[in-house]
């Protein structure tokens, strides 16, 4: 599948030194030419944030085996529209964001800086993936997860999703004789209920740190989070449309404005 | 309309000392008790984010009549989840965000500090509606918008929309006998192309402010933006279901993965 003359963006929300984007621009350089611009420190839980109150800098980086890299003082949506504008000058063939360190099923799609880059990328018509371990750890063993990256980066090569999409996929924290395989999902009705840790600092003063536990409310067998409680690696296309169509049409029958 | 014991929480992403903001509190105090928890600086474009590198900090502010507020240091997600674990001890009867200086039509849903707020919001269960003024002016005249988020607002207590969903309010720049009246619209498709502003700063390094130019490719009648552009308030009702079920069946059916 190599073609030098194939560009693939490689970002991620964890910083630009992070194990998962190691583990991806190795699988990526079996498929093409990669250019990194990745965060210069951690960006997670940024959403699709953008900066437009302060300047973004650029740093070229001589940190991967013979891959252009800069570190970006920005958000991961700001590095995949630098890269386009400024480094690359067109846009790329394919745009990959992780492997992140931790999940991004379900609801976290809205709140993960990895899924956002490649949204990005996708709203731009650029072919993109976010991938994401199900390992919080920063010294997660990344060689199950190249298996998984390898074989669907392939797939959406060859075969694609329509223009403006885009691949979430989530990849379960198991050995990689235990990983069963892969399944297309929807992504799970789910949400995160807030919880605060509230502290003194050494002058007095209240200050929080957010936690929060997942609520997961869909028991639907088709879902992203079943796929991964079972062993699987789960595969969500996704859209940008948030539209509530069934609304649309109740609010027009029932909303008299006049 | 008028209920002492429905609590709305109020919330933005310009910041707490915003004229939107001032705004949206005169019309809810019609409503019931307003309780305001803002962000302490503007937080325009901030997505989605929440912010979890940073320990969070709330003041209380006192610059509304008869209204208890709190500036927040994070974001306006932050500001909502902060609102209820800390300061209201339970879901608002109802959340709005705004009243934006500046569009969040179409693809700006995703982008939209303001409208992040509210979807925080929906994603618990609470009722919510982000505004937005079509004029990104700090001096923005609100009246006309006042008259909008009223009716709206008044709706939205009467009738709601399903639960975990939320509206999506842009009000044009127009005097108030232009505007035409109020649609209920789905999200046009389009989406922004970068363009970075290089420059040298005293040292000579480079650095880039990012601009944008908006592209709609969406030519339907039925659209947040067509409504705007023929002088109507829109209203798009918004859902958190990224999941491209078309795609769902395209895969399972074309991609084997063994």
């Amino acid at each position: 599948m190599f073609n030098k003359n194939r560009i693939i963006l490689v970002t991620n929300d964890d910083g630009i030194t992070s194990g998962g984007i190691r583990a991806l621009v190795e699988v990526m350089q079996e498929f093409g030419t990669v250019v990194v611009v990745a965060p210069d420190k951690p960006q997670s839980a940024m959403g699709h944030a953008i900066t437009i109150n302060f300047p973004l800098r650029l740093a070229k980086v001589d940190i991967f085996d013979d891959v252009e890299a800069y570190a970006c003082s920005g958000t991961p949506v700001d590095c995949v529209k630098l890269a386009v504008d400024k480094i690359l000058h067109r846009k790329p063939d394919l745009c990959v964001s992780g492997i992140n360190h931790g999940a991004n099923s379900s609801i976290n799609v809205i709140y993960s800086g990895t899924l956002s880059a490649a949204m990005e990328a996708s709203l731009e018509k650029i072919p993109a993936i976010g991938f994401s371990l199900l390992d919080y750890s920063s010294k997660a063993d990344m060689s199950p997860s190249k298996k998984y990256v390898r074989i669907i980066t392939g797939h959406m090569l060859k075969s694609g999703v329509p223009d403006f999409h885009l691949l979430n996929v989530n990849i379960p924290h198991l050995p990689e004789n235990q990983i069963k395989g892969i399944k297309i999902c929807r992504q799970a009705k789910a949400n995160w209920e807030e919880e605060f840790d509230e502290r003194k600092d050494p002058q007095g003063r209240t200050y929080y740190w957010l936690t929060g536990n997942f609520i997961n409310r869909d028991s639907g067998t088709d879902t992203d989070i079943h796929a991964l409680e079972n062993g699987y690696v789960s595969v969500v296309p996704v859209q940008h449309d948030l539209t509530a169509y069934e609304d649309v049409k109740f609010l027009k029958e029932n909303w008299k404005f006049e």
